[in-house]
């Protein structure tokens, strides 16, 4: 277990390093070097490799020991911040809320590559076609508090719409819940020990319609963001 | 036409000021200080003063013209970042793929809110449930490139399967979209005046995954992220 405490931003961008290995690994790419990963993500190759040494991994060990002009091996690196982020523990996640957004969530293949299971589905309605799904086990909110603290869990995702959101947090936090993820768009209020991302699948796009309005002016937006 | 270029960075952070306004003016607040909007946030009100300094919004302007005590009028803030973002403008997007996330998509009523309106959306199946929704038009793939271009449509948001991506961007550049928000998880190749922003939604869960299996260290995770 590592002690390293690191900020929001780094790990972010650990997050996003690691998210674009694996694509890169997906596609036969066997090494690269900062400089090729920072044009891929349109941030500086020095930022890479002072957030990966800020994360006490030692580049100039893969500088030392990867083949030279080739970069780092990327499944290497892979493994690394794999067990740094701990991923592929098979962590097992509770989802509530099983509607559009919901169930984009569980069919979204990603979250299992990287050990990252929605094995709980709650939802006011039960969706038969979602039930059938192998490996994950749909109940009725009502079963909410049981299921959680039978089998404690400890991370969930909140997708039902704002205003059942608070609601369905203080049920989880008080089933023993401690991270959140967070798709209803409005805020939640949870205790100090609890943790909540708030994700707003709008940020992206405001973002894009900034350039389409600022068409005349330089375009300085990187084309690759992550 | 503003002829600011700011970072993105600072774009992403003015696109979560505004979202979080627009979430704090559904509640009926009134006024906030950067202070309290910091809190919310887990961003220091000293960063978020500089960002709407550099972003060309003088907040003193704002102290000398607000209640004081009271802190900025969320919704005089919020025409401003809504007309320096661009948003509003009823801008008509393209969505490839009407698969769960592309469905999803579609019923995302923020989106609308800003005046970001999915109008045109593609498949290779068609779908008689989400067809029928109002406000928006179903064609199949085969149609994009002639639909695309009678309406001048400038972006577009990719949600089909990793293998496909790279053949509808090419499709869909063609046709003359310039900014593309895409959710398939593989980079795609666009000329230099086409924008790429990628959203990958595993980040947000891998940076909880991290809090998880780091629980014995010092939390320094922020609670709302946005």
């Amino acid at each position: 277990m590592r002690e390293t405490t690191i900020s929001n931003t780094v790990l972010e961008r650990l997050a996003i390093y690691y998210r674009s290995l694996k694509r890169l690994e997906e596609n036969k790419v066997d090494y690269i070097s900062s400089k090729e990963l920072g044009e891929i993500l349109g941030i500086s190759s020095d930022q890479i490799r002072r957030d990966l040494y800020d994360f006490r991994m030692d580049i100039s060990y893969y500088h030392d020991f990867g083949v030279r002009g080739r970069g780092y091996p990327v499944s290497y690196l892979l493994k690394i911040l794999e067990k740094s982020l701990g991923l592929n523990n098979n962590v097992e996640i509770a989802l509530i809320g099983a509607g559009s957004l919901g169930g984009a969530l569980i069919s979204y293949d990603e979250f299992k590559k990287i050990g990252l299971n929605i094995k709980y589905v709650f939802d006011i309605n039960f969706n038969k076609a979602i039930r059938d799904l192998a490996g994950i086990e749909f109940y009725d909110v009502e079963q909410i508090d049981e299921i959680l603290t039978k089998n404690q869990v400890k991370m969930a995702i909140i997708a039902v719409p704002a205003k059942a959101a608070q609601d369905v947090a203080d049920i989880i936090v008080e089933a023993g819940v401690e991270l959140i993820l967070n798709f209803a768009p409005t805020y939640i209020e949870v205790p100090n020990n609890v943790m909540v991302r708030n994700e707003d699948l709008s940020i992206g796009l405001i973002g894009l319609s900034y350039y389409l309005s600022n068409k005349e002016s330089e375009l300085t937006f990187v084309k690759n963001l992550g």
